[in-house]
């Protein structure tokens, strides 16, 4: 790749086995909608319209159906019905078909001779670019395609072709929307049909099996003249035009899509939308796009001289995580695959708080705002998910759709993996901590707050003969102990968010108050008596996985590798579990504790979750091992990039990229960790500088390390206490403060 | 109901609310087929097409599809995939159709104006027998059908309709084939189609999703001339003839349906089969049904003399246990409905050793032969199981289809509850004691003892730091804690397992060798430090159940009223397991613990399972408790008389109806108890006499007990030592002995 400082993703062929993940990494999307980086033609032997039964599993260990691509057209809250696993995320109509046709023949990268092919996403402007030179019927197209979703206009994508023929030509030129697609193998379209409204429009309509109307709207226009005629097959249809251009000349096809849905906040029509923007020209929108985009990267931008690698990987997650958030909705979150597959069927994970929160909340605390509120919003979802289980209060749904509804199909995750309630919890403290809005936690969240102490009230147990109540039947983080007594994780966890509803008063009764100040102050962390603490009761009696005999294949997850039952009953690992409670609470462990369970778990770690490699990065860099720092920084930071993003994009493993920069590399606490900024560098040998933007409680800073100094420069009109190598300090107002690394 | 010495089954009057528990305690079967207790014409909205999706769940706590009625006809083996829940029995074609019409108006219990609706299982021939009295248009039918699956032609089914009208009358007959039918909501046929192959013959010929073939083929003849017309829906087809019958006269309608299927050992068609019995009168082919019953029943009849009720239990579930043995063939075993219904899928469980075998092994040893022959033959199965988890060796399944693959799609069961593995060879050697055969235990089964024993050794973990190996991850008999160590029952049933391979000298290399014999003698049966058998390492540090506070309605499963989540974590348990165990192997525990564990574990023991109830009160009369064996009795024996049999005959549960009767009011012992018939009657007051036939090590014997005195009749040739009450003795040839109470 050339010198772009990291600017931009670039595909320097078509290679068909890698062309899934291409899509992935190549998700576009305006945060109302996204859409997978598919090419603009369907490819040969790549059927979107396959019907079959994906089974619920364990979906890290899943083998997912091979195929050479996979269309994604996502709205976020556009959920469908699907009879086994749940309500999903609909895939809906692929909208990006431009293409040109010559002499019947349709362009085709894989059967056609195609020369020249390359496509860039520029992660600075989120557009994509494609250029490729077609040979056909003994004329060379040179062809370029241009497409973004606008960051100005959420509900709009805008594409143009560039055609330049090396003879006089005849071609046709067809603009596509293509319905004959499922999600997940199945079809939640209960209603499909299309219309051409204008003679130079197309429109989708559709309904889907939970009753959401959704209408898609194509307009293309052409410098060479045109007439379109519509063209429909059962589940799609097309504008087609025949054009003709002289040899050397060029032309160019504009199309112009909007998506709009019935559950939309505006009731407003695709149509309408599309009305919007019926005046900008190209550049116009184009313009209008990259200034949107520039804001956002002026707040979010993680500078690393250096390697050129790493830079790429810090602005790859952090342009997708600027396309993922829905701006200004509270009814959805951030999937698991950032909008960019439906392996994990559009829901949202613990990831939510744990992972994807932090860097919304230290660059942009509106978004992680919207973010919390999320969780506030479907409080009545959690509720019916405690009462359907036999509890009082709310439990939060270990994958959740829209409505906060437990969705997920394996009762060992849904019936066991308790701790997101109180991930939950802990994500609406931290926005508190981090915004200085400790009311919006006493009033708004506070519901959230008592209603999750009242469930875990209910849930624990106090065994006889015990002095401390007891979190019995317990899947933590670790997803390969399905069941087990006080995992020291999900106690500390559930310790902390009870905590909040004693401090913040909620027990509606002397009798509650003693329950929920019993758990916040007796739920056990389990120590061995050499101080080892352990991830919870059983784990020394499980077996000895044997990896030597077992995990033959170490490029492949072990759950791949080995039945479930071998997983469940030994010491193998998934991930982080007591090592993730020693990075979020690290002021509770001395270094020599965290030093012996690192040495005792980490031999028994397979990560074969991507969560996992990101917490080992940041735990290695407190304890000095900068080796095994940057192994765990390159196994996370580099997953999608390295064809890792074939089902979508590893969202939490993207904010776990900016994560390890800024929380390991250079050593900042959260909100919740420490009271003011505070920085411990230990930048990498290779990297000469790392320099970000930060809002710690309201006020902006700019950060710059490097090997031998931190300055921080405080944006705001106030003075910023920092802590810096240990030292505390203050940065004045508007000024800039410098502190040497100390020898 | 009246005094029939507990011969006859009777339904007094028509109820739609127990029409379905009627159709499972009315099964009749041939062994080679079964088919439910339907009537013979459809019941109003009661459809039997409905498309649904069973989901895969924990059978005992789910709530099944509510229906008025459910037809099933299965032919054990005729197994079809289902795409979700695994490899099932096939719901085939409802043959049973014949009813009459008048002026257009089918008969229809529900809305029609009938009286006198009677039915009558005679269990002593398996007859069915129906009359009622139908007003119609102004005419009085009296109706009687009568119906039998043949004994002794198992591919014929005959029915016989008797109508007798008050008045002059013309009316419709109509006999059809009903393959409008699902299996739990799918439809397994691949193609169905039906013919009028002769003028007063129906076919219906259907092809499989697995491609088995079936037909069924139906004659129908009439005392009244008839001319039979041929009438086809798209998956149903009728023969349907107009008669007139004259006030006071009767008018009688045979039909005879046959059934053959692709993978029968023997190659002959439906046709074939029917025209065995073409020359046959009524009178003669149930005279030929009668006397093979004749000879079943004196090989096993229990006499129950004091209460009625008792011995109408007995014999039922005697009938039942006859009908649905698959008579020498040994590619399938006894489904756990009994062939009465679908709810379990047609599939084999651990019940076929446990419970099902005894039964046979002591009143007809062939029958037993084909039992055990079923685990022989279905090893390659067993192999693919355990391969497909990684291990060498054989792994029976946990609801095994006939080729021995795991068909149960709930991972727990099918990863976790191995003990079926060492059932299968418990099993084998129970066959092999109380036949004498042990030549065949170490000729024929010794596959499937050593190939077993290979899967325990790669099983069997060996913890750093124990003296023993330990089976870690396993589900125990109690099937409410899902992941258990050192399960006692597991653990002592794998020792006995592997011990079979030590003795029969089945270790390939001495490793082996010393493998097997580690794991035979140093598994490890935990016991607290007062001497409690320990159901598991886990099990005191589960929670306490709180039934109090959550099973609020005792006469439903607890675990229907509160979730999975609960059951895991608690001490609840759903039947014996540490009892299970001391019910099996008496010798190894004094009454002291026994009775120690009784105390301990009943109070957790909800009897979810109808497997849990028989062995209590086994238990409960060793221990002398017999008014907790009454009940515990009562509980078993009547479940299914008592409304318990709509999903179909809990056919385990008959079985432990036997073993109740035998094993424990007579306290008979098992050849792997003792080395002679062991007798240690304790009769409840209200029995005042207990006779039955058995057959030890080849010797036929019959057992009467009463209050004062127990006597043995030896039926062979040789002397019969015997053990009763204490004492030893000798029965000569042909001889009877009777030994007197001790007071």
């Amino acid at each position: 790749m050339t010198n772009d400082c990291g600017w931009s993703l670039v595909e320097e062929r078509f290679e068909l086995d890698r062309c899934k993940s291409y899509e992935g990494l190549f998700a576009q999307g305006s945060g109302y909608y996204h859409v997978r980086g598919a090419l603009e033609e369907p490819l040969p032997d790549a059927p979107q319209n396959l019907r079959y039964w994906r089974m619920p599993t364990n979906v890290t260990s899943e083998r997912f159906r091979e195929s050479l691509s996979k269309w994604g057209t996502y709205i976020p809250g556009v959920f469908g019905e699907h009879p086994l696993l749940g309500r999903e995320l609909v895939n809906l109509p692929c909208f990006l078909g431009l293409a040109p046709i010559v002499g019947g023949t349709p362009l085709d990268v894989v059967s056609g001779n195609v020369s020249g092919h390359q496509r860039t996403l520029d992660l600075r402007t989120g557009v994509l670019t494609r250029s490729l030179r077609w040979r056909v019927q003994g004329v060379d197209l040179e062809l370029t395609y241009e497409r973004f979703a606008s960051a100005a206009h959420p509900h709009i994508f805008f594409q143009r072709l560039t055609l330049t023929p090396s003879a006089d030509v005849t071609l046709e030129l067809a603009a596509t929307i293509d319905g004959d697609v499922t999600t997940n193998g199945y079809d939640h379209f209960a209603s499909l049909e299309f219309h051409m409204p204008e003679r130079d429009m197309l429109e989708c309509l559709l309904e889907t099996d939970v009753g959401d109307g959704v209408g898609i709207r194509s307009r293309v226009t052409c410098t060479s003249e045109a007439s379109w005629r519509f063209a429909a097959e059962d589940r799609r249809a097309r504008l087609i035009a025949s054009i003709s251009v002289t040899a050397g000349a060029t032309v160019t096809l504009e199309k112009r899509t909007s998506l709009a849905t019935s559950r939309d906040p505006e009731q407003r029509s695709a149509d309408e939308w599309l009305a919007d923007v019926s005046d900008q020209s190209w550049d116009e929108a184009l313009a209008a796009n990259t200034q949107t985009w520039e804001q956002r990267w002026s707040a979010c931008d993680v500078i690393v001289d250096g390697e050129p690698r790493d830079q790429r990987a810090l602005r790859t997650a952090l342009y997708h995580l600027q396309r993922a958030h829905v701006p200004a909705d509270t009814r959805v979150a951030i999937d698991a695959k950032g909008y960019a597959g439906e392996a994990y069927w559009g829901r949202f994970f613990w990831d939510t708080e744990m992972y994807l929160l932090p860097v919304y909340l230290y660059t942009d605390p509106d978004r992680a705002r919207t973010l919390v509120s999320f969780r506030v919003q479907s409080l009545p979802g959690a509720q019916q998910n405690a009462a359907r289980y036999g509890y009082p209060g709310a439990k939060y749904a270990w994958e959740s759709d829209d409505r906060g509804n437990e969705c997920c199909p394996n009762w060992q995750y849904a019936d066991h993996e308790l701790h997101v309630t109180a991930d939950v919890v802990y994500g609406l403290a931290h926005y508190a901590a981090a915004t200085n809005e400790t009311d919006w936690l006493a009033s708004t969240a506070a519901s959230v707050v008592g209603e999750t102490a009242r469930y875990w009230a209910a849930r624990v147990d106090q065994r006889v003969g015990d002095d401390h109540p007891s979190l019995l039947g317990v899947m933590g983080p670790d997803e390969f102990v399905p069941l087990a007594g006080n995992n020291a994780y999900t106690n500390r966890l559930v310790r902390f968010a009870v905590q909040q509803a004693v401090t913040l008063g909620l027990a509606t009764s002397d009798e509650e108050r003693a329950r929920f100040t019993r758990i916040a102050n007796d739920l056990p962390i389990l120590e061995r008596s050499d101080g080892l603490v352990l991830q919870c009761e059983e784990f020394e009696r499980l077996a000895e996985p044997d990896f030597e005999r077992t995990w033959l294949d170490r490029t492949r997850t072990y759950a791949a590798q080995v039945s479930q039952e071998r997983l469940y009953r030994t010491k193998a690992l998934k991930q982080a579990d007591v090592l993730m409670l020693m990075w979020l609470f690290p002021q509770e462990f001395s270094d020599a504790q965290v030093r012996q369970a690192w040495d005792y778990y980490l031999p028994y770690t397979t990560h074969d979750s991507s969560l996992s490699a990101s917490v080992h990065a940041m735990v290695a860099l407190r304890l000095g091992l900068q080796d095994e720092a940057q192994r765990c920084w390159s196994r996370a930071a580099y997953l999608d990039l390295d064809g890792g993003a074939a089902e979508g994009i590893h969202i939490a493993n993207a904010a776990a990229t900016w994560m390890m920069a800024i929380f390991g590399f250079a050593g900042m606490r959260t909100a919740l960790q420490a009271d003011v900024l505070t920085l411990e560098p230990r930048l990498p040998a290779q990297w000469s500088r790392l320099a970000f933007p930060v809002v710690w409680k309201r006020q902006h800073a700019f950060v710059e390390i490097d090997s031998r100094q931190v300055s921080v420069q405080n944006r705001s009109g106030a003075e910023l206490p920092v802590s810096v190598f240990g030292r505390r300090d203050t940065v004045p107002a508007r000024g800039v403060q410098t502190w040497e690394q100390p020898s």
